[in-house]
Parts: C-alpha cells; structure tokens; sequence
C-alpha cells in the first residue's frame, strides 16, 4: 500500500548461531534492547508525524481559501472551519506531546516507555485523520496523485500498525498505568501479583479511594495555567479525578511547569496474559482515557507557557488548548460510562456473541432479505 | 490512488455547440437528469459496498480466528471481538437501508433522493470503517498487496467524495427534511422562502411543538417490533422524538412494516445558499442525526422481520439491532447537546476562530515549542 522505498521480506531463524563477538549487550537482555529500540521509534514517529500534519494543514488551507463553491469561499462554510481548526488543534496536541516525550529524554531519563507509547498512538491516528480531512477538504483533487495527500495517506497506514500495534500498546499503556495504582494500595499486593486476574479487585479499590488527591496541589490544576483556561483546566482535573476514582489510573505527578509534565517514574512492568482477553475492551478504553488526560495537560501547560511569553500566537494556542480540553474531558466521561455502566455491560456481552457467530461462521451469518444467497 | 481501471480526465466547455437530435429530455431540464442519475449511483454504491464490507469481514473473520497471538487466538480477546462485532454491525445496517431504498424503488417511487442520500453517505463511510477495521485485524498482512485489503480502502476513498461529497450531502439532507418540517407548520411560509436566512425561526417552531406524534402511532414503535427489540425501540421512538422537537427535522412517516418504512414524499426542495456557510456545522450534526434514525429504523424492521419468520439467523439479528440502536441513539443525543447547549454554542465559535487564524496564514500560525522555525 505505501512506504515502498522500504523493504519488507520475511526472515527466518531456526537454531541460527550467533558469534560471540556479534552479542549485543549481554546475554538473556536482548528484549530489553528491542524495547528501547521499540521506544525511540515510538517517539520518532510522533515527531515526524506532526511534521506530515502540518504539510496537510497547509495544502488543506490553501484550497479552502481559493476556492470557491455555491458561490462562497469554502473557508466561509462553518463545516469546513470546523474540519480545518480540528486539524490544526490534533497537530498542536501532538507536536506538544511530542516535544514533552523529548523533554523527558534530553533530561536523561530512560524510563519513557509508557509516554513513548501514548505519542506513538496518538500521533499515528491524530495523523492518519488530519490527512484524511485533508483529502476530503480537497476532494476530487485530493484523491488524485498530484496533490501529494493520497502518497501520505498511503504511507501512513502503517504506522497505526508498526512499532507496537495501536491496540496492543492501549493495553500496555492502561496495564502500566493501573500496576503503577496497584503498587502504591495497601492490602493489594497479593491480589497484583495477578493485576488481570483480579482487575475486578483492582476497580473496586481505586472506586473507594474517591478523596485521593494526584500532583501539585490535588486535582485543582487553575493556580497553574493562565487565566482563559481556568474553565479547561477545571474539565481537565474532574475527569482525571473521576478517571482515578473509576479505574485506578495512577498519574505519578501532574507538574504543569512547561515541558516536564507528569514524569512518570514507575517501574517496568511485567505483562500478565492470564485472563487478558476478558478485560481488553475495558483496558483500551482505561488507555483511552489516559491519552486524553495526557493529551489535556500538555496542551494546558504549552499554551499557558506561549500566553507567559507573551508569543505572537498565544491566543490561537489558547483557542486550541480549549478547544481540545473540551473535546477531550467529554470522551472521557463517555469512556468512564463505557466501563462501569449496567447498560453498556449487556451491550458487551452482545458484541461478544455477535463476534463468535462471525468467527464460527468466518463471515456472515444471515442472508440478504430476499433469502437467496 | 485508487479505482486505476476508471480513466480520469479533464473536460472542458467553451461555448460548445450541441446538435439539436443530440438533446437529452427538453431543453433546461439537464440538470433533473443529471440529479436523477446521481441518485442511482447513490443507491449503486450501497448495494455495491455492501458487498465489500462482507470480504472484508470474511478476511478478518478468517485471520482472527486461527491467529494465535499472546498464546491465544486473537479471537479471545474482547477488543477483538468488539471490532469484529462492529464491523458485522455495519454490514449489516447498509445492507438494511440499501434494500430499503431498493424496496421504494421496485414500488415505483421516483422520489428517493432523501434516502438515496442517506444510503450514500452511511455505506461509503461504513465500508471505509470496516475495511479499516479489518487491516488493522490482520496487522503487517493487511498492510501488504497480498491479502487484497489495501486496494479495497485505495479504491474505497473516493467513494466518500464523488456522487456529491458526504459534506455536500449531509446540508443536502439536514436542509430536506427540515424544509418538508417547516411546510407542514403553519405561519412560516414566508419564513420558508429562505430556510436558511431563517433557521432560527424554523428551529424554535420546532422546539415549540414539543407533544407532535410522528408516525403510525405516535412515536411508541415498541407494538411493531419483536419482543427481544422493545428497549431498542424505545432508544429509537425517544430520541427520534427528541430530535424532532430540536431540530425540527421531519419524518414523513414511520411504518414498521418491513421494507416500506419511512417512504418520504416530499416535493423536491429548492436549495437556498444564503447563509448556508453559518448553520452548516450545524446543519451536518441534523444529518447525522436523520441517519441514525434512519437506520435504527431499518434494523428494527429488518430484525423484527427476521425473528417473525423465524430465521436460523434471527437470534443475530436482533443482537446487532440491539447494538446498533444503543451506539446510534446515543450519538443523537450527543449531536443534539451539540447544537443547543451554550457550552458548544461558545465551541464552535473558538473553532470558527481557530479556522480564520490557519487560513489567513495558509497553515500553522505557531512556532513549536523552540520558538525556531
């Protein structure tokens, strides 16, 4: 489909020997390596990605400035503004993202793995739907080889896929957060021993810690960020509290000071497979979740700092950083929900057995309504 | 970067002549024609995808269950199953809507461009969704030439562009049924001369008539359906009624006999472009709203349909109208909330902004966080 300036064969190792000279580290730690590999490939993605963004914004607002449809720029239809400011706002999060994932980094800490994969999930899809817009903002136009956005877009679909499957690394980035929870409750520790096994165990401790205070100050993040974004910074810190309260997901510090935000300490956790296919749907919602909350302070911090600054573009970053705290506090009430309410617990125990028909089936069970098949 | 087999070229018209034994119907009636022939495509590309969406779903159903993945099948896992569960949903909903505008066709109806609409605009986003959906199952494989997936979503994107754009259909559809609303309430014809200069008006008359019953029946559709489906039904009838006192917009009727339900006849509109660019945002959530309705309606009929005749595949019907109805009725009242809380009237105005900043400065407006550009 794309990227084919890079090759891609099969390789196969059966019994292979390796040189002693040819180890890499020592013996029994190469995981370790590829992981950190994993790691930085996870973050370079986010920051080439925001690049592409920004590549997409610009054609997407060229056109929307010049051309004229039923009589009107397209820019002056309100559909068309609210695509195009979407798109600048999932670049703004994901270059702050990204820049605080390399904060992290320059400062020496080799423990990002769980930020590297919050940037690499959020920036593939933020990517993938920002050159989507692009194309339909651009339609006909956009479909066709010269404009550039259809070579982006095919490219692009893998990186949703390499480097960690975004669906696997929710699951890694909800378990990570929620073993870090599980690690600092009392009475716990047996019960985490088997974080999966017992998720039911887990939930229901983080539900009645509900007066748990997270970072500076308890959850009240306003004395942190500038005075417009008193009202996103309320949104940001309810649902982060009412995310803890509901899930467990234990941010270590949320420190609003520019570019070192939530540094997180935790350490490396084991991944536990038993019992995971029960509760995945839950978790990548819990993962979900976390990448808001994230996503929320980044751009809480970047846009106060640019306002402290006095930049040029402050109040656009501003406009941004709400917009997106609006956005996002909402999914994550709608995700809280998801998890914990009667009704969508029946709706999960439906999609599963629609499932298993498919899957017994390998395809469609029904027929058309006219009953031939 | 798709449908290579399609040759795409240029045309132009500079006062060209036309012989007169060359003329299609009369004179001036050109554009009805062309109309009418989109709509037949509109309907095409449903039964068409419809189609697609089955493949795609056959390859995933195949990959998911003998992949073994975490020392289990991918098929264990719940977020898998609630892709493939959704994925099968879809399917299953554009099927529905595309025999229902088939049904009105058979009977001789000539005016279907509502619904050749809607149909439009739900498969060509379902089919690129499940196609989507089903790389991501198979992973790497989906991603190669090999698996056939790849070219599916190449050729599926312009789908959601030509035949009218899903943007351009979505005010086509919103201002339709709003304007067949305002010519059946009294003491807005003038008003109605311009629908748009004066959806204010249109909306509040709306909001007014809140007791309006729609339908056979009023809105209770829980008699015409089967017993499984009675929430269902009332997720649909609630916020289908709700949308109506919101928005105005108008079901001609609601009749649950299998594949007659919803015939709309109402006169062709005059599309009225003045402040077009001021409501289209919101015109855009109507639609969407219309949709879901739409086809929660088609699946309560189509399922209870199934259950009556008693189908083998019965039991899975009704388990994906259930399904359905509980994800779309709760997206009506997000869009709902959308176009009439204050907190999202203040929203799109920072997006409106946001939009102006990006297209006077033809991209990004900020500098990144280095301040060097």
């Amino acid at each position: 489909m794309g990227i084919k300036c890079s090759v891609t064969t099969e390789v196969l190792f059966d019994d292979a020997k390796v040189p002693v000279e040819n180890l890499l580290g020592e013996l029994g730690n190469g995981f370790k390596i590829a992981v950190n590999i994993l790691n930085s490939g996870r973050f370079g993605l986010g920051a080439m990605l925001s690049g592409t963004m920004r590549t997409c914004i610009e054609k997407a607002a060229d056109h929307v400035t010049n051309r004229v449809q039923f009589k009107r720029k397209l820019i002056e239809f309100e559909n068309v503004q609210e695509k195009l400011a979407m798109m600048a706002t999932y670049h703004y999060v994901a270059q702050s993202i990204t820049y605080m994932v390399a904060g992290n980094m320059d400062k020496g800490s080799v423990d990002f793995h769980l930020e590297a994969a919050v940037s690499k999930v959020f920036c593939t899809e933020a990517a993938w739907y920002v050159c989507d817009e692009a194309i339909q903002l651009l339609g006909g136009n956009g479909f066709m080889k010269s404009s550039g956005l259809e070579r982006f877009l095919r490219d692009m679909r893998i990186f949703r896929i390499f480097e960690g499957a975004n669906d696997v690394l929710r699951i890694f980035i909800a378990l990570t957060g929620i073993q870090k929870a599980g690690n600092d409750l009392r009475g716990l520790q047996k019960a985490l021993k088997n974080p999966l096994g017992n998720i039911g165990v887990v939930l229901a401790e983080g539900s009645k810690r509900a007066g748990r205070s997270i970072g500076i100050g308890g959850t009240d993040l306003r004395p942190f960020v500038a005075s417009e974004l008193q009202n996103a910074a309320k949104q940001c810190a309810e649902v982060s509290e009412e995310n803890w309260r509901h899930t467990a997901f234990m941010f270590n510090s949320i420190d609003l000071r520019p570019f070192s935000l939530w540094t997180h300490s935790a350490k490396p956790s084991n991944l536990c497979l038993l019992n995971m296919e029960r509760v995945s749907s839950k978790l990548a919602r819990v993962a979900d979740s976390a990448i808001d909350i994230y996503t929320m302070a980044a751009v809480l911090s970047r846009a106060t700092r640019s306002a402290k600054k006095g930049l040029p573009s402050a109040e656009h970053e501003l406009l941004m950083a709400q917009i997106w705290c609006q956005e996002a506090s909402s999914r994550v009430q709608r995700n809280i929900n998801r998890i914990h309410s009667d009704t969508y617990k029946a709706h999960y125990q439906r999609l599963a057995q629609v499932a298993r028909n498919v899957s017994e089936r390998r395809g469609i069970p029904h027929t058309n309504p006219l009953e031939i098949d």
